[in-house]
Parts: C-alpha cells; structure tokens; sequence
C-alpha cells in the first residue's frame, strides 16, 4: 500500500489495519516508545509513525537509523500531534534495509551546493522531493493541455547535421576514434557520413509537422555547448516548442498565455504540500506569485512602446534603452512592474532576432514576441514565422546562409504556404519560476554544464 | 476552426455558417461544379468541400492544385455521397498558398520507400497521419497512465560518463575540434572535462529516483551506436523505463501488462480512424489483434520451461533450443502461439542478462522477464534488481566491471536498500506493434540509421 493513497483517503483507513514500506527520514526514540517520520516518497506528506514496548523487537527498533527502509504493520488512528491529522500506531516494525550512520543524508539543513554532490541521494530530501514531483506534475500538465486542444506530440530529431540558427555552440556526435584522428576529418567514415551535432532547437522540423496537422509541439531535450557557468544555463534541458498553422502572432500569445496559466493553475492545484513548503522555506510569497499570474491579464506591447516608456523613465539606467536594440534585465523588470504584470513584447528589430521570424511591413522589425513575467524575466519566446517563400529566400541570403542546406524548411512555402507561429518554453525556466529554485542545476535531475557531467 | 472541433460535434454545426482553413488533399473539378478533398490534418478524417458556378472565382477555383492551402467558408450540409455524413457546401474559397505542378506528395499510391526520400512532407500522406497521429496518442497514453497511478517522470540524462551496462555501442560527445588533433586524446580540454557519450538506458539513474519516490518512469530518447541496418533498428530512438520500490518481479509483471493493456485500449479509443484506415491498408486483422490482447490474460512461465516445451515440440528448429541459453525469433513466435497470446518468460540464465538482475537463490539464474507477443516478437524486457550490496558488488567483479565509477548505483544497497523492479519498452517497437507499419523508420518522424541523419 503507498501511502499517496492512505493519506489521500484518510477517512476510509482510519482504524484499519495497514502495511507500508519505505524509509526512516527522521527518528526520535524514547525510553519507552518511540516516533518515526515515514516517508515511501509518493507523496509530499510524510506519515508518523509511533511505537512503544509492546513491540516484540522494541529493543531493536529503536536503534533503527536514518535512511533504513523498513515495513511497518499497524493501524491507523486519528493524530493529537501537531501538523499531522493521523499517524500509524505500530504493531510490528521490520528492518528492510540497514543505513548506517555514516549516511550523508542526515535530517538536519544541509547547503544546496552539498545536496548536488549527493545528486544520486538528494531526492529523498524535502526540497528535491518538492522540486522534482512538480517537474513532473508541470511535464504532465503540458501534455494535458496541449492534449485537450487537439496539438500533436512531435518528436525531434536529437542528432542532427543542420544547425536551426546558429544559436549556439554545438555538441559534436561522432563514433570516430579520436585517438587515430590527424588533420582533416573525412566525415565520411564517421557514423552518418557527415558531421552531426546534438540538435539546439526541434522548431524547423516541427515546423513541417504543423503543415500537415495544425497543432503541434515538441517536448524534448536540446542541448548547448555554450561555456558560460551561471544560474541559469545548463548545457542539457527540455524544451516545449509548438507550432501552429493558421495562426498569427496574436493567436500564438493567445496560445502562450493560456497554456502558461493551465500549468501553474495545475501546480497550484495539484501540489499544494509541496509549493507550501516552498513557500516556506525557498521563496516567500511564491504561491501568491503563482495565484496572481494565474488571475492577470498579459499586456501586450510593441517593443518599440516598450523603448519608450523606457526613455521616459526617471531611472538612471547601467544600459541606455534603444529602439532598434534589445533591452536588458533591468529594462524587463521595470516593465513587468510598469504593467503590474506580464507583459507580451511584440514587433522586435529584425536585425536582433531570427531569419525564419515574418518580416513586417515596415521592413525594420520582425513579428516576434517575448513574453516577460514578473520575477522570472524572459519566460517564453515566439514569432509568427516567414510564409512567403521570397522573402524568406532574401532573408537567408542576407545572412548568408546555406539555403540548399534547408531546402525543405524553404520549401514548406512552395507547398500550399500558411500563416503559422509558433514559440520555445525552457521547461528548467518554467521550473525555477514555479519553484523559487534560484539555480537550474537544482531543478534537473542530473544536471549537466561545463566541466561537470556526474552520473 | 478546426476540423476536430466540427466533425466531434456534427449536429452542432449542420446548417450552420463555418470557415475553415487548411490543404487541398484531392481535387476533383467538373464543368459546372468541383469536389475539394479537405484536411487541416486535426483529425484523420477528410472533408468534402463541394462549389459549383454560384462561386465569384469559380474559374480560378477549378485550377487549384493539390497541395495548396485555401480557405473555405460555407455551410455544413448532411451529405448524400459515401463516406462522409457532412459536406462543405461553399460559398467562398480562397487560395492562401499555390502548391505548384511538380509538388512530389500527389494524390495516388506512393512507395513507402520514396515517401522517405520526402520525409518532411509525408506526414501529410493518409499513412503518416495515422501513425503519427497515434504515436502522439500512445505517448499520451503513457503519460497518462503512469501519472494515475502516482509515478513521477524522471527525466533521465542524456549526455553521460558512464556506460549503463555496456549495452551497446555508444556515440561520443564532444566540442574538440577534431581537426586538430593528433594522437592521444586530452578529456581535460573537453567540455566536461572527461571523455562523454550519449545514453543507452536510463534505468541505473532511475533506480536512484525509485528509490526516493517508490514509483516512477523515465520517456526520453536513447542512442545506440549500432552498425546495423535493419527494420527494427534506429540510432535515436526513445525509451519508456519505470522503476518501483517494493515491487518483486510478480509485481513488475503487473504493471507492464496492465500498462501495455492501457495504452492498447486508449489508441483503440480514441484513434478508431486511424485503426480501421491501417487495419485495411497496412495489416489486416490489426484491430483484432490489438483487441485480442486487451482482453488476454498473459501468461508467466519460465525460461526453464520454455526449454523444455521448446524441445518436445514437434518441429525442426534452425536453432536449437538449449536450457542456459537464449531463446531465437523462431522460439519465441512458437511459444507465443503454443499459450496462445502473451507469454512473460521469467528467469533467465544469469550469464546472457545484466549485472543488476536479482540473483535467485539456484545460483544459475536471475529474476528477469521478458515479454514476448504475437506478432511482435519481445516487447519489453525487465527484472527485479539485485538489492544485496555483496551480491551485486561480487557480480560486478566477476564480470570485472569498474565498481568506482558506480559507487553511487551500488550506494543505492547500502543506504536504505529495497526490493525493486523495472523494465524498459522501446517506444517504437511498441509503434510498429500499434499500427503495423514494418519498418522503424516509418513510425519516427526524421529517423537516424546508419549512414543517414537528414533534416
């Protein structure tokens, strides 16, 4: 029996007889009785467990350490304690697993920079217990709603021979000996016969997915070999890119909005225990964070609006704001409270921004939006994309691109063309919103950047 | 408004004024009137969109090619010709994007093969519609299933240090320039500082979770670096891995046929179109099939006595079948058909399984599974883990593995060890058991084989 289902129907195990297995988180014994903090990890909530003499194995019990697994037989009853409302009163306690006491893991506060050397044993703490449960929940709260609205599951290529904007630097895949390597690489010994990179982006491929069903996204790893060691970057993450035919860039912040409110209205709901505890303990004020995105109207604005209001500001700015440029951090959160919320940033410069984005009549900016959420900054990135086969031509000569390369990304404007959006959610960037995690490398399971690759 | 949304609800919208958007999958134009062969790829289901001279363009609309994007606003009607119930009876058709004459996806039978050679517009084909459509559903499926039944998703590294089980070949990662060098190769100066390559499994990993959840799954992509071109290999290809505390291999073989069964039942649901259209022009008797399994009970037997079977079957084997050795393709067709339906074959010979099998106590064999079902051949493959620090450790040094790069996976035994069990399902191989499609590069949007990495 897990205990997920034993506290979710409290009601209709009370004065039963139940069995659970799992660990001891915490344990405080007593001369002659003595209370367990049980944990089977299915659940935020951890059971307590109580026990005294009658025990046949008393004696043994209460030397049990922390981290051991153990079976516990008992019934279950209403609680006196504080911050539980039943706990099990014990008849039999078995050792499953011993723990001995050299176990880093001990139940006391223990620094985030120490719980990721112990990645393989930090999500039996609190926090990751937390953490990783609502990156789960928010994975499937995406799946759920872009499955209610009739968007296909599009898987992208992982490894791939076409770079989707030069985004970034690239890992290389090969099976080549490196050990035998000199001089010029003949890519056609190498595994696919070319040279081959871990992809940055599924969007272009997704792109001809949506010319065929309309609706779709990707859920997906990409990755980046960029070398920068900050809070935010990581050089493997998940990305959640859809794709919309028939959609212009209003409808694509339509999409944003609601499926961005759909998730955190599904944490909101569905991890109570585990944002309390955030609350708590990691950012103050989080669930109200959570609560207000979810009831705020996005305003949607031109960047060149946004420059401005900048302009106008009476802030002494470390970066001047600048039509034509892209703005900074600080530019992003004084909008965000400028608008007492979210903001859609729309009709940025061409000239910072992709070549597949659809050029406005203007001819100096693109149909790209950002959309900037207070407390998190950049949270999710979109454009209408170029449909008319042309200027997308142009446009990709102009930056000298190998358009033969992309032939069929070109070509999804020769055949039966249409207006289509879409946008890119780091899933990681979603998390440390929906968590108050400051570091990503806290909210992926085995985080991978420069220099580090454990596990 | 999408075809889904108008063809689920038909009685809403009879009579009524609609628009829709979306491609020209046939045209049939007459003298005085036309039929347009319309999809918006929402749904699997085409609409019939009929015009006749009342159209202002009537003369420009019977040029319009297949291929090409229009906009069709009209009335629903019942329809009197076969096949559908409703039609679009058309007051306006607009051509959005031309699709020219030597567009290559024309309406008439195309060879798998060359659809292939044009994978970013084969979706688009009625074959790829349906199997991509229930690729996304199955992947639904499991999402949902693992999620009702509280497991959490773990997202698995992708870009690892360690070889999981020495299961195959692996491609290497890396930002070296390989241009430039010679001779031994310095991992220092590699990204991670240390030589990576992309992941084979990511059960050891999980195991990690499990142990800190009780219950839950891995579904991301996994690599091997096979040299072998065959129907069922792909070098990219995305895997389903749960792993549960507390779960024997009785309770392994539980989940994985109520799982299989699950996803079975919810494709059959909810992708009837797609079944009946692959049913007729891909394997006949494919839906049977798939309700034959929903509603079989699987049967257990041993590896042992599968042997035994084997050898008093009437029949002249290619191979022989030989107790403490692996079964052939021909073994496992016969014996599924000899229990007629899904056979989980237990306890296999230790030394053709993995290092982290539960030993059983006859010192020959380990506590694995693998599935084997009709018309599909093995199917998943699982074990309870070896939970026994000492037991795992001598293994591993019997099979003279480096248990200091595993210090973490053998710690799992030390800290509070469990009973657990896992398995793994390759999603494709599950694909091409759904919808009958032979060949693995027909159920993966851009495959990636051996020599050919495109898109």
């Amino acid at each position: 029996m897990f205990l997920k289902e034993i506290l979710a129907q409290q009601e209709k195990y009370l004065g039963k007889e139940i069995k659970v297995q799992g660990w001891i988180r915490n344990h405080r014994p007593q001369k002659e009785f003595g209370f367990i903090d049980f944990s089977d990890g299915t659940c935020f909530k951890h059971l307590q467990v109580v026990y005294d003499l009658k025990l046949d194995n008393f004696a043994e019990v209460v030397s049990f350490h922390c981290g051991s697994s153990i079976l516990v037989e008992g019934i279950l009853e209403k609680s006196e304690g504080k911050g539980q409302d039943v706990e099990l009163k014990a008849r039999k306690i078995t050792l499953l697993g011993d723990c001995p006491s050299d176990y880093p893991l001990q139940p006391k506060k223990h620094s985030n920079e120490f719980l990721r050397s112990i990645a393989y044993l930090r999500p039996r703490a609190n926090l990751f217990q937390a953490v990783f449960r609502i990156r789960s929940l928010a994975a499937l709260a995406i799946h759920e709603y872009f499955g209610k609205n009739g968007f296909v599951y599009f898987h992208a290529p992982l490894i791939t021979a076409s770079d989707c904007e030069g985004a970034g630097e690239m890992f290389q895949v090969t099976t080549l000996s490196l050990d035998k390597l000199k001089g010029e690489v003949d890519y056609k010994k190498d595994f696919f016969g070319k040279k081959t990179s871990l992809t940055v982006s599924g969007q272009l491929q997704a792109e001809t997915f949506a010319t065929a069903f309309s609706k779709v996204y990707t859920f997906g790893p990409t990755f980046r070999a960029e070398n920068s060691n900050t809070k935010t970057h990581a050089s493997e993450f998940w990305m959640i890119e859809p794709e919309m035919a028939f959609v212009d860039l209003e409808g694509n912040m339509d999409v944003m909005e609601e499926m961005l409110k759909y998730v955190v209205k599904y944490c909101l709901d569905n991890a109570k225990d585990e944002l309390t505890f955030l609350n708590k303990f990691v950012e103050n004020g989080l669930i109200e964070k959570l609560e207000n995105l979810v009831s705020s109207k996005f305003t949607r604005v031109t960047h060149e609006e946004v420059i401005t209001i900048l302009k106008k500001a009476d802030v002494k700015w470390e970066f001047a704001p600048e039509y034509g440029e892209d703005i900074a951090k600080e530019h992003e959160k004084y909008i965000t409270e400028y608008f007492h919320g979210p903001v859609f940033i729309t009709d940025w410069p061409k000239d910072i921004k992709a070549f597949y984005m659809k050029q406005n009549d203007d001819g100096k900016t693109v149909a790209a939006v950002d959309l900037e959420v207070p407390g998190a900054g950049e949270l999710m990135g979109g454009s209408q994309r170029e449909e008319d086969y042309d200027k997308l031509v142009k446009r990709m000569q102009e930056l000298k691109m190998n358009i033969d390369e992309l032939d069929w990304y070109v070509n999804l404007r020769k055949y039966g063309t249409c207006v289509h959006s879409g946008f890119g959610m780091g899933f990681e960037r979603l998390l440390i919103y929906l968590t108050g995690v400051e570091n990503i490398r806290d909210v992926i399971p085995y985080p991978r950047t420069p220099g580090s690759c454990d596990y």
